[in-house]
């Protein structure tokens, strides 16, 4: 078989063309797997959510770029505009890759994106990347799970979509490291709502803007979390992780703060 | 200031040199980070777990190769072994990749390692990477919290450091979506527990080599997980998932296996 010498690039498009669901990792463009840079040099329409470092368009060479941010609380372009975007450009055969920060799979509207997509006959690809709270981990050197304290990780936003909060029992009582995303205008609330089922001297820990330039550690307690908490620069996502497993980190690289409750455990 | 020229690579040696925690992702080697390939190019040791791709040493050609597999149930290389010849490799000034499958803050002995290497004043690096039970969703097509039916996603292993099962009871009453890392050894002992808190409806699945060539892929329901996983091929590692979000699965790519169970469900 010989590959016709056309000069139309579109004569052996698959229509509709499959739909990249790329996941950009926690920011350090580093950090992006093979698989997502080779996904990005294929690009011809990238959809660039706010959280993604720009410089992520250099690796499209050749994709028309949309930017279609959402961020809590600011002016946001609706999913189902997202969406009806990445089936338009689909069905005109080009290859789409949306790009969202950390891993698509977590706390990324994946699972409507994918629904929406299946139900128009686009094919979806997913590739994975790393998540926020693996990133901040590596931040302040320390394991999510040291076996010595706790049994796994447990990962929640601090708000869930029906505006309630999780239920904050099960999740102390399961003796998991806790990863909340999304969590700092919310930080107060959320502690004291913690230090009904943890010990005050629970070590708690926030990173923002992990594995990026302006990254921000802070090593406290859960009892003063709220109060060092104030103390970060505000406008970087963030991830506050709770539990015994965090108390390694006080012998890690010195966080950027680190409140007088923790020095004195440390 | 001019750099000597020298013949000697030693000459401008650290010592003790850094030593490297590097996740190698689910096991396709495209599921590298570009820092992960990085620090492969410029490793001087390899210490390579089981689990891990072996062609992965084709992208440290300047390394010795130390071969340091654990695996539950089997002929083993010893921790504290581990720990020391890491020790006594950075302490020569050789740079030191120790290699563990998926990301090395999550279930891989990371903690024991990071406190050794400090003890002995061998600074440690990170280098994240892709956790199993984000590539089994991956392969499943499927949002690990999608916010119509979870509130996150908790990590835990079928057994804990004291031989012990998690708290069953508290996971199930987090709401979000279990991920059980080695499991499948345990699968019918973990299923009765779990159904003790869960419908017997609520969907489940396995993937074995995730991202990789034997790939197996099974969706099922709890009250059919452990029959269903008994006629998977053995040998692979696994990650099991339960939970609501799990159902959008059921019209992503067709899994190797479906039960009927499932098949009803969908």
């Amino acid at each position: 078989m010989t590959t016709p010498a056309s000069n139309d690039p579109f004569a052996s498009r698959r229509i509709p063309a499959d739909v990249v669901l790329l996941s950009a990792g926690p920011g350090d463009l580093e950090l992006l797997t093979l698989k997502a840079v080779r996904a990005l040099g294929a690009a011809e329409v990238l959809l660039l959510d706010e959280l993604v470092d720009p410089g992520i368009v250099e690796l499209a060479p050749n994709a028309r770029v949309v930017r279609v941010g959402k961020r809590g609380g600011c002016r946001s372009t609706p999913q189902a505009f997202i969406c009806r975007l990445m089936r338009r450009y689909a069905l005109q055969g080009l290859r789409v890759v949306r790009v969202k920060g950390g891993d698509a799979l977590l706390f990324g509207r994946a699972g409507e994106e994918i629904a929406f997509l299946r139900a128009a006959g686009v094919p979806v690809t997913i590739v994975n990347g790393v998540s926020a709270a693996f990133a901040a981990a590596a931040a302040l050197g320390v394991s999510l799970t040291h076996r010595d304290h706790c049994h796994g990780l447990t990962c929640v936003t601090a708000h869930t979509a029906d505006h309630g909060e999780p239920d904050w029992a099960a999740l102390c009582a399961t003796g998991t490291t806790l990863a909340i995303y999304m969590g700092m205008q919310r930080v107060d609330r959320m502690a004291r709502s913690l230090l009904r089922h943890l010990p005050a001297v629970t070590p708690a820990a926030v990173v923002l803007a992990a594995s990026q330039p302006g990254e921000q550690r802070l090593l406290t307690t859960l009892q003063a979390l709220s109060a060092d908490a104030a103390g970060l620069a505000g406008g970087a996502p963030g991830v506050i992780l709770v539990g015994p497993a965090l108390g390694e980190a006080r012998s890690a690289t010195p966080p950027v703060h680190q409140s007088a409750a923790a020095a004195r455990l440390a």
